[in-house]
């Protein structure tokens, strides 16, 4: 809470303290039509040639559409009167002043590149909610006491270079010898950086220390249907969920389709099967939201008269709780066992990767909470099952995201949608909760 | 059975009747050294480089490896007194005169075209050994009162131009528009069979008439495990299995594999593998033979972070009874209504081609008995779960096929293994069945 003295103190710009106004009056609400409109013509770098809106749209990190889907939101912040910036990784910041100067930023924003034939919300929503909670206040005249900062993450989506929240992850320090040199697309990570803005050369110029801001806040799109389905307009995320992923490969015995009995038979493609049933079973066996797939297969020879001798498959987890991630691949384990006894084939997984969960600061989810219920929006906690840049700046110091309904859950599609209301209130939340944590 | 008056009467060269021969002196038997020098000499044509007969062969039908073996057949059918002929459709006729000229000869033989990285037995041994029946009974000088009819078919196997059986098919009378036009590796049909010496201009040539010969009689590896198993030396098969194969579409949704809760799935792998599981439960549920396999499955988007949306996989069945094939397609399509409501996807079939069974005839197979049990050598009954030349045959008049044991019934392999023994015996049951049918 801050005091009356702090806001008398305040930088001279504020002529009303945000907390007093808030109270007094009706509070301050982000412009729904001009989000709405800067959202349609952002979806136009990417469209598909002679596609419209519902075409959604293809703007892959480093792509000349994102190129240009950055300098229009650029150009659009120097519209508010901010003053973007590109740090050397690419990521694109904007920084309004607060009234404590000495007070670390609240920082907050989201990506604005998406995966090929992906939707108009995924990241944009947050991006220019982000704008539009900074033009709000500036409108309003009102000055919070943290400095506020806006971010446009570089390269969220993991496309290119084949993994994706990259460039928060170099914001918070976790830079690879990959970052740089890793070819895509016919250049380097470190090219595709210069090429939109950034200074590979000083690249840890980008790092950000801990506590170099007092929290970080993200309004994304759920992408899945959770909300939608229990009719709540927005979910105050819990954390962003663990994952898990694992190669495994399927070892059988290849051999003509016609000719070998039954009984003889060492089919790769059959224990697959059962394994992909099996992780379906562990992952529903005891009640909760984790979740776990097989997306990915690979059969050899893949010829219909053929046997076939090895599969590799792809088996990803997904939970809050990593205790329980590591509970359901025992499971998955145990039932490779008895399917490699009933098949006659052998069964490895290997782990490809482990992220950790990134829970959200309970103070934040708290705040997120008080600004929903001044603005009379129904809101519910819920885990978020996709990564999120938010999930880098964990590292740093306070998160929390902000979720608005997912039109059928669909997301990374052209059918990606979110009504223009929950559009609103997302942004709405996002400012509320802001200037929340601002009092914290 | 041959009169006495019809033997006598026989041509002048016949200076000692076949049956008389054979029941005063032990059998002729066929030179199990020579066909194994054979056997070793051919298998160097489309041996990979520096590699030795344990590295199998890649001798695809109409490759440079295929006219080089073609023209080592040749050569050995000319040392052994045969003038080859080949006809429009590139099949290698040779033929030796019976002593009855008005009777209509007894065909047999096999291919020498392999898969890729094959191995040294599918189709040369019984090419080879029909030289060398033929050789001993010139050897031997016993004349048979049917003429006999040796043949080298071409482009057996299922590689070249996507489908095999093609030659022996064109000489069946089955000529469709693609077997002279369809194009791979850069040539048309008509093309491949002028390399190899056949005259697509006249391909109708190549036709054989119904009845225009005695019976068709082919060894061949059994490229299964049964007779192996069974420790039986040789197979008298029953008849050339019916396939039914069907493409099946699962279509679901493709979703995030992170943010979509279990419940809002519609997951078309894990339907498919339903379906897997399904095909082979159909097959197993009533005792036989039959067989049924997924060898083929395409999964879109096929990415290990998206619940796959599209899914097509191969349904192949196979079995001598086309009433169970039916049967057990009935049995999968009724599961796949029961996936398709527990999974949330639709399951659609469709029959992508149906090769109708190709019965072997009772009597050639009681004489191939007959024969085996005069060489002293146990026989069974089996299907053949491969298709073959014979099945072709079998449109035109008899038909019968031996099997010799393939080592752990591997086949389509470098590891395809049939002893020499074995091999050696069924050459000689070959010249014993091709004798007795003489008779008959």
């Amino acid at each position: 809470m801050i005091s009356r003295r702090a806001f008398l103190h305040g930088a001279a710009v504020a002529t009303l303290g945000a907390t007093a106004n808030l109270r007094a009056q009706p509070r301050a609400r982000v412009d729904g039509r001009r989000l709405r409109e800067r959202l349609e013509t952002l979806s136009g770098f990417g469209r598909p040639a002679g596609g419209t809106f519902a075409d959604g749209v293809s703007r892959v990190a480093y792509s000349d559409a994102d190129i240009a889907g950055r300098d229009y939101v650029m150009t659009q912040m120097r519209g508010a009167g901010l003053q973007p910036r590109i740090d050397a990784a690419g990521n694109i910041f904007a920084r309004r002043d607060g009234s404590a100067s000495t007070l670390p930023p609240i920082l907050f924003g989201s990506h604005i590149d998406s995966v090929p034939n992906g939707g108009n919300f995924d990241g944009d929503l947050g991006s220019l909610s982000a704008l539009g909670a900074l033009e709000t206040l500036e409108g309003a005249g009102i000055r919070t006491r943290h400095p506020l900062e806006m971010v446009i993450w570089a390269h969220e989506e993991g496309f290119a270079f084949g993994r994706g929240i990259a460039c928060s992850r170099i914001a918070a320090g976790e830079i690879t010898a990959k970052d740089l040199s890793e070819t895509w697309n016919g250049m380097t990570r470190a090219e595709a950086i210069r090429k939109i803005g950034g200074n590979p050369e000083r690249i840890h110029d980008a790092v950000r220390g801990k506590g170099s801001h007092h929290c970080y806040l993200e309004l994304h799109i759920e992408q899945g249907g959770t909300l939608e389905k229990a009719k709540i307009p927005v979910g105050v995320v819990e954390g962003i969920v663990a994952i898990d992923k694992y190669d495994a490969t399927v070892t059988g015995f290849a051999n003509h389709a016609g000719t070998t009995p039954i009984a003889e038979r060492h089919d790769a493609l059959l224990a697959a099967s059962h394994l992909t049933v099996a992780v379906r079973d562990a992952v529903t066996r005891t009640p909760g939201r984790q979740v776990g797939t097989v997306g990915h297969i690979e059969v050899t020879p893949n010829s219909p008269n053929v046997i076939p001798g090895l599969v590799r498959l792809s088996v990803e987890l997904r939970d809050l709780s990593q205790s329980k991630l590591v509970a359901m691949m025992e499971d998955i384990r145990a039932r490779a066992k008895q399917i490699e006894a009933s098949t006659g084939t052998t069964i490895t997984f290997s782990q490809t990767m482990h992220a950790a969960p990134a829970v959200a600061t309970g103070d934040v989810q708290l705040a997120i909470e008080r600004a929903a219920r001044a603005l009379g929006l129904d809101a519910t906690r819920l885990p978020s099952g996709a990564g999120h840049d938010a999930q880098n700046m964990a590292m740093l110091g306070p998160m929390g995201m902000i979720f608005v309904p997912s039109v059928g859950g669909v997301s990374h599609s052209p059918n990606e949608l979110t009504a223009w209301q929950d559009c609103t209130n997302g942004a709405d939340l996002l400012l509320g909760a802001l200037l929340e944590m601002d009092k914290v």
